[in-house]
């Protein structure tokens, strides 16, 4: 897989790219992750690449000439499966939405910025939009992190442990049971003794009943 | 307002907090974010902080032991709003839920990995459980990344432009309208008239109109 991330804030996204599952990810060369400036792209000399929204209000456009030379640049290059721009206005990211982009092999993560894109942009590139939450951020580039994490750690021999990623929460639409681990007895709290018990199959079983009672407790929209 | 952050991964969060609204707001004295490296509590000489789960399964399990010594630390020094964790099983961030948690003094944000943490950190310490979406990310990190910015990005004095976070999708349960900057035309695709029209009343209709049509077309839940 490739992911090509285009940004005005490239720097913002070097730490989790550098640490853990993504390090390991783009090590192994399962996944290229490639970071691009969109100053890089801009329409003067001044680096431009936004300016005051026609019509007037609070905040600055991302304007589309550099962000059209820039997206046209990487698909003269390579066939892309997506050009998704992360912003709040998207679907919402779900489970199912990074299990089918985890079997892509080219994505264009576009990060918004300030009050957005050109309304053209999108007419023009952007294929999917996508939101990782009813909520606001400074920018899209913590999103297009979350994007790439939940995608990256779906690739065959990402994780360690390949089944780990399959006993997820959202993988069967069930929360996950109650763990434990060691000590048995910490500060007068004990672990459930069923987990002690060595009945596998009865311990499947609980677990399950814990999963759908918490499930029915805290996300009823989920069953 | 004070953040801690507790985690097996302190490092991943290194940019996101040393770049943009996130730096500007640690500059300017209006937030205070101290990270806490988990295995600086761990029970042994080897930093030991996981084990295997109970009852048996896949991946490994946070302990009990080094996530309440280093929540009792915290607690002993001050008075905390929230204990929140990051994870997939919380109640879904939105909006309001950060706006209520930018008026808050102190919190504690603790950054789940591997399958979660030992139950009885739950019932001990855990006050508030907070998951920013229905997917499956490596850990709490990049969770608490988001959660940290959707909440200092509200702290008044750290936008620039105040009235910019009041207009934002999800403040008034709306979409944005769609924007445009410069130019006029490009690639023959135009500008609407309205907004070049310098009659900021009906810009203004235009937008909210805008903003209910593409509000009922994406995310008719909203209204």
């Amino acid at each position: 897989m490739r992911i090509d991330i285009i940004s005005v804030l490239p720097e913002l996204m070097e730490s989790p790219f550098k640490t853990s599952i993504l390090k390991r990810a783009v090590d192994k060369g399962l996944v290229e992750v490639h970071f691009h400036h969109l100053r890089d792209w801009a329409i003067n000399k001044h680096r431009q690449i936004d300016d005051e929204p026609y019509g007037g209000g609070a905040g600055m456009v991302m304007m589309v000439e550099p962000l059209d030379k820039c997206i046209s640049e990487l698909k003269s290059q390579r066939e892309y499966d997506e050009v998704i721009y992360l912003t709040p206005d998207g679907v919402t990211l779900n489970q199912k939405i990074a299990n089918t982009l985890s079997i892509k092999q080219n994505l264009i993560f576009l990060c918004g910025h300030y009050k957005g894109i050109d309304q053209r942009v999108r007419d023009l590139h952007i294929t999917k939009e996508i939101s990782i939450g009813d909520y606001v951020l400074t920018g899209g580039e913590l999103a297009a992190c979350v994007l790439a994490d939940s995608v990256i750690r779906l690739l065959p021999g990402v994780l360690n442990d390949e089944q780990s990623a399959l006993t997820d929460s959202f993988q069967d639409d069930l929360l996950s049971p109650p763990i434990y681990t060691r000590p048995e007895v910490y500060k007068g709290l004990e672990v459930p003794k069923i987990l002690l018990s060595g009945n596998f199959a009865k311990i499947e079983e609980w677990r399950h009943e814990e999963a759908v009672r918490i499930t029915q407790e805290k996300r009823p929209d989920l069953l």
